[in-house]
């Protein structure tokens, strides 16, 4: 077995189905895209396990806790590594993270945007390890994401040929 | 004469002449910078024909409606080609498509973020086509953009040498 | 000696120390990753000289100056050049810039974004000059930053091997 995908599994983890879009939603862009030795991803949510949009949504720091934002951040990297195994065949193929811009449903006076977001970095690196998973981030707060999502993450990644 | 400008001129759509910046304004960046076989593309807004900006200005939601606001996006694309045909010297040298990075000048609450932005995705894929145009894609919303414009979207694209 | 930080010298500038964390808070992400001929700088704020966050702190618009931004874009170039300074070894090392996204902690109605981020650009292309400083550029009015930071700002630069 891919030893990415092994390590999901020794943390009891599953990553979800592709998102479902609410009825009459469609998309005019991929998840991933790959060119060359590069893979762009597109920002994700957080999802459940057959790929709807996690509760709670909100902005964070009023309708969603720092507690539940970190948690969907975590959701996040695992709706993330689901569209990047579709996409590569296997999770092996991700020679290292370089970026991952971070966003949050900030509620006006929220700061502590770093911390939701190591929900994201942290399994990240717990997964790909200290040099792999390491990525340049930013983590920042937006006015307003799609459909009310409290965290949203795009990153780019070097893959193996 | 080159594909993707002959199907510009197939869909009737003109490129917009260089943004012409407001008084005493001055820009210390390209919009495009080109290094090795990439492109990096600053951040453009909706303009007219004569490279002024295309009103209306304001918050998508408030000032400005989610119609206005996709056609605010589809003229941003035209505007973007219009600065890689400047410097690329030709829109067929773009190899393909990477990132698009959108984002929404949004009112409070309004959270039609990816509607707005699939007046660009979608004029890209159509001029592009399915594979050369699909790009990873965020579509998010901003507290201000500069000047009060609608929409504001930066890419990054692969040329060929 | 190398010939940027000739440059620094000359203009009276110098680098601050790493960026010093409040208590208690760490972070799961380098401010630098390198790979290939690469660098992705993670979002970098203004620091003081020995490594702590520069005030004033806040809204730029309410509680900053369009003044005090622009210099805390410029001290975020410094901070960022220390960073790419340790990672690289010499910013000679840096042979373009390429991307730059400069996000403002806006004040509600501030839109004169593009001005802050010049304390960035411009000094970054007087360092380098016109070809190889030059970057394709975002300037954009966040929600909320981190800590209440005025200005933070993430790159991409072209690295020598």
């Amino acid at each position: 077995m891919a030893t990415i995908e092994a390590k999901l599994q020794a943390l009891g983890l599953a990553l979800p189905a592709p998102m479902v879009l609410p009825p009459g939603m469609t998309l005019p862009f991929p998840w991933v895209k790959v060119y060359g030795n590069r893979a762009w991803v597109s920002g994700h949510g957080p999802q459940n396990p057959d790929g709807t949009l996690a509760a709670p949504l909100g902005k964070v720091g009023l309708e969603v806790s720092l507690e539940q934002a970190q948690h969907a951040a975590r959701l996040t990297a695992l709706a993330m590594l689901g569209s990047l195994q579709r996409a590569l065949g296997s999770l092996d193929r991700v020679a290292s993270w370089l970026r991952v811009f971070g966003m949050v449903n900030a509620a006006p006076g929220f700061q502590q945007l770093p911390l939701v977001i190591n929900g994201f970095s942290e399994l990240i690196v717990e997964l790909y390890g200290p040099e792999r998973g390491r990525h340049a981030r930013s983590a920042v707060g937006l006015a307003e994401l799609p459909l009310g999502i409290p965290v949203e993450i795009e990153a780019e990644v070097a893959i193996d040929g």
